[in-house]
């Protein structure tokens, strides 16, 4: 189609939405969604986030991007131009636990998610079916603390040779080194069962169960290297009470963490989000 | 201060944006938040909200103001620009209940409602001590069926006297006449105590618990001489089961009521939303 | 398993808890969990429901059913004696729409939903390979309001073929006549896609996005004559704006709608719903 | 009134229930609300809450107490009979921020919360004018780290004054010594303004912002000698995006910190919750 999406971000200062829209309109785009935010609108950063249309976009969209190169060095722009018709490539880290992958796989079957899935990756073989089915490739390797190195370099290669654009954790269960993840920055996103950063770490409903709590959660977040310190993209809750022992728990918990995550993936695949530091803006 | 708050509405076409940015850019304006939208790029509605910022805004607003109708009349804009410095004057309407009035009165001291409330007109007594305790004059008229033109008549004077911008209906539980309505179009803010349009009408509490209903609600609206017909502006629900009799969903529905009107109020007071026939546009 | 169930109905009157526990230490019962609910202490009506356990039920239950009934008529108790180890049989109907009855395979697939799905009709296509994968058999008729008097005799032969003890409309968007609904009393459970007594009827998203609401819902209920009139067992709503579209409306009613189903279908499974009338008591 | 309330906690076996309610029976009593939890059938802990009315309970309360406690030697329960004619006497502690007592004055007001604010205690002047338009007694005392012993004796003279049942601190600020809690054990209720356990300490909602949550909550609990570790009553979260600055953190979060305060109170007021260990069961 001739659409593009326009990400930006630089220090905020008057003159940014002028020049951008200047531009836009001399390529007769015309403005389908604007969103913009200002950490403060006196020395602070500026982020802007611009859905636009133009009759032969699809002919002209490197001459667009090639000249815009002038108005983003003029304010000093982080930025990012993408087309919608140019589909990005995802593949899906999962173990055991499927209530994730069944989520992302039917919303993108439904056509919810304008992703190409083109991988699943396992480190056990209870998805292989479900995947299949969808006509998706499989890719099977056991992993563990032992074998982590040789494991990485092997999904690193098959990451490549499907050139994967998006690498979302399933539920994956699998700590990943930083080699993996500097491999791949702001590119995975992982689904934390709790109510980050309540409970980092492993177990957390059993803790959430131990301390008592109310509410549990779920949190969707691109992957750093401190564990379960990454940016949030999304979190939500749902209510428990004291007859919800460890596996009601976890059993609400699978819906909101399905939820959570194929929202989460739904955003970064439609470039809605910038990463500000640790922190997300999710226009 | 030197902010102020620029409201289009127009037909779509490319360059709206470009025209409106620059058109501040030349007064020196920052913009501090954004806020756009279209029924469709193509043929359909634009609405924008512009909050912006400028040095010297409060001694040029007249001057500004007047020479955005050039662009207004190319573009065939319904536009407003306000200033936040111009607080808007507002009247509220009680009865006998107080949980509405109590959460804006607190709202208001808290300075979470950016108003002048000028003065409380009531059928009632039972706000009076409330009210004259936060030092605002409590006009007092019984009314009912039988003398609603007098009464309305004596209050649209007061209204008159006081210069009220805003009239907000905290409970007021009588009916409007046309007359009375047409006198403040788009300037009174009903809090109607269901989910609509489920329940429109009277006693809906009672008829949510003959329903059965799972869950009760409310809603606060702009009056039209529909009743219970007008623009929605916030809705909002609260669970309830079969335990929650009348008396028990009243209790539930009066702390929905209060943040659903209190939040409504405040988006018309910040200018935040655009009357689109019978819906509105929340900015 | 030796698990028991008993839900019972009765006028309120001292002693009722006194008998039936007394009657469970008689069979050395032990009580797991018990919810009771009083329209009114004096002279309403009294619900309770019990889960119990009890070494050697499964032998015992045919004697145990029967010894109650002494109790059941002293107290003159509409009453029901289930054990979980009887599996109630459910049907689906469906029609072109499938995230309903995905849910519904799924959350049984995954162990929580304790039914046997024993049958999936039809009047569409769409859901057979999704049926068929699950082993499950798909009934396939064409249905319209021409011939829909010889439809639902086909459809009620085979519902007593498979013996079915539960009919789940998992979005079947067709009506059934009163001679359908009286052949399954209270065993029809239908998903409406709005939040009733909003929307009654026909294409409730196109009327909820013309009214303008902020919130849309879904609403699980017993099927009776009157058209979306009956128990109600369950309600959800999601937040919607002014950028939601009809088909937006859709998407996002979709999971409230499958979320809403699953749960009504799970508590009737479980025995947790006695209908009062048009209401339902959920345990 | 002649209404009573039984709470019973004790190691589950069969029979618990039937004496309970023979005994109830007995005196005549009606069950107007029963729940009970067992934390396994099976050699776990049973606990049971009871609404009776009786039509000489008023004059027989004492009586019914007394007899009572052979059935609670048998079955070793931990139990309390209270009756909600004698009823609690409420202290509230509170700094300069109002919104929380605010919130239970004017329940309190309404009759939603029954109980009776005996007195108020600060350290601050702030609440001063508002407590006592309630017609209740306000003590002020300035507290710091540095005179706390000295502050907490005088506190403690002025809760045995007043006889004080319970203790609020809505939004009180200070750390308690071990001393002051110990003196008044499962009696003292905090709001924190976290969703816990993220967050335990000072200034949750810079540490909040900071982390870049999407949702932020609050926490009601009884204190114990472990900061923020007490048993949870009731905790509620409510939405922010990347535009909520710390202040818009704050002032989102107190809606959430006057609701759950408030219902934490009345729930402990109408004795319905069992501290269990370092949780709660909230009947």
């Amino acid at each position: 189609k001739n659409k593009g999406c326009l990400l930006v971000r630089c220090p905020d200062r008057p003159g940014i939405v002028a020049s951008i829209s200047r531009f836009l309109f001399q390529y007769n785009a015309n403005i389908i969604t604007s969103n913009q935010y200002s950490t403060n609108p006196e020395g602070g950063d500026f982020f802007i986030r611009i859905e636009f249309a133009s009759p032969s976009l699809h002919e002209n969209r490197n001459e667009i991007k090639k000249s815009f190169e002038a108005i983003a060095e003029n304010f000093s722009m982080d930025w990012k131009m993408t087309f919608p018709s140019e589909v990005k490539r995802t593949a899906i880290f999962v173990s055991k636990e499927l209530h994730c992958i069944r989520e992302l796989l039917f919303e993108w079957q439904s056509g919810d998610l304008m992703t190409e899935i083109v991988v699943v990756i396992s480190n056990h073989q209870e998805a292989k079916e479900l995947v299949e089915g969808f006509g998706i490739p499989f890719l099977h390797l056991p992993a563990s603390k032992e074998n982590r190195r040789e494991v990485e370099t092997q999904q690193l290669k098959w990451l490549e040779e499907y050139q994967v654009d998006l690498i979302v954790l399933a539920r994956y269960m699998q700590i990943l080194t930083p080699v993996f993840v500097e491999a791949h920055p702001k590119k995975i996103i992982n689904i934390h069962h709790s109510f980050l950063p309540a409970f980092v770490g492993a177990r957390p409903y059993d803790r959430a169960y131990q301390r008592g709590v109310k509410l549990i959660g779920a949190t969707g977040h691109y992957v750093t290297n401190d564990l379960d310190e990454g940016p949030i993209i999304e979190q939500d809750i749902n209510r428990v009470d004291h007859t919800d022992n460890i596996e009601d728990m976890k059993k609400i918990g699978r819906s909101i963490e399905r939820s959570v995550l194929a929202r989460s993936v739904k955003w970064h695949i439609e470039d809605r989000i910038i990463v500000d530091g640790n922190k997300t803006i999710v226009f």
